[in-house]
């Protein structure tokens, strides 16, 4: 499998219980269809000595930056977290991966868009054109701010969603599963 | 001033009433300091023809991400936007930034830690260890997910907070004036 693209498993699924399994059933799932899943987990082949000085914060983090430097794609859970939006560290690891110019792609457990969303958490009328406090709300149809459709569709990667009742929406893997094929079909062609 | 340290002003603040004034404000604040602000509503010196056959926030997309291409810095508005977290399209482009390898300061109109936002924001004890879906609560100290630490701390960015009243979140200028401040001594030494 060492010829297998790379492709790193980004999300906010290390928050869920027993992430380290979690993330190990991605990875079992990406090797399913040719593709090596990298879990937020992995130690690096090699880390700088310097790095063990660091509050863990900051070793997580250069960590995940080195395997999404390693790495050929990105398959990002943006799933909503605490908000209209996906996971703030997820949407970073995107932009990260769009400027390294490889695809991303991305999933999530549920299918409204991005406008409806928002104006339901701000609990705004469905028409609303700002919120309380002035803020535009984005209407371009898409399923996230725009920037993230920029980094999977500019990046040409894919994006897989589906409306999942709300007590599946962080136990489903079928919804990654779907996106993983696609990455495969894009990477092993 | 053609010399001057190129930043690009990233923010929600393209989502405010009369966004291209407020974003000139930003720009003459500045020059005040030695400083070319760049504004996601500048128009790009030269764009590829083929851009205006896209959708209109593909075309948004590309620009921004080609104005953080062409500079020196990145300054973010990291005010919490409709949740515990900046604004997603703002993360993307820390993300993007931060692979670029270049810096990236940030700053908020409010200096509660992220950890406090996030249990207020989802109506728990301050002391919950996992919200209703079972995800953990990021217990770092920072002020936002630990990945826009890294963005801002790893590149020799500099973070400014200052909690204002709510308000003032998004009408004053002053948190962002010390912000850029911060930048010059570091962009111009």
């Amino acid at each position: 499998m060492s010829s297998a693209p790379r492709v790193y498993l980004a999300g906010p699924d290390v928050f869920l219980p027993a992430p380290e399994a979690w993330l190990e059933r991605k990875k079992a799932i990406c090797a399913l269809h040719g593709l090596s899943g990298i879990s937020p987990f992995d130690p690096l082949a090699e880390e700088p000595v310097h790095w063990s000085a660091l509050p863990d914060w900051h070793g997580i983090g250069l960590r995940n930056e080195a395997h999404i430097t390693g790495a050929d794609a990105v398959i990002a859970n943006l799933t909503p977290f605490r908000g209209p939006s996906a996971d703030a560290g997820t949407v970073f690891e995107i932009g990260f991966m769009r400027a390294l110019g490889r695809p991303v792609f991305g999933y999530a457990t549920t299918a409204r868009p991005f406008t409806e969303r928002t104006t339901s958490h701000v609990g705004l009328h469905a028409a609303a054109e700002r919120d309380p406090d002035g803020l535009l709300v984005e209407r371009f149809g898409l399923f996230d701010n725009l920037m993230i459709a920029v980094g999977i569709t500019g990046s040409g990667g894919e994006l897989v969603t589906e409306e999942l009742p709300p007590e599946q929406r962080w136990s489903d893997l079928a919804v990654f599963e779907r996106c993983v094929m696609r990455a495969a079909a894009k990477l092993l062609r």
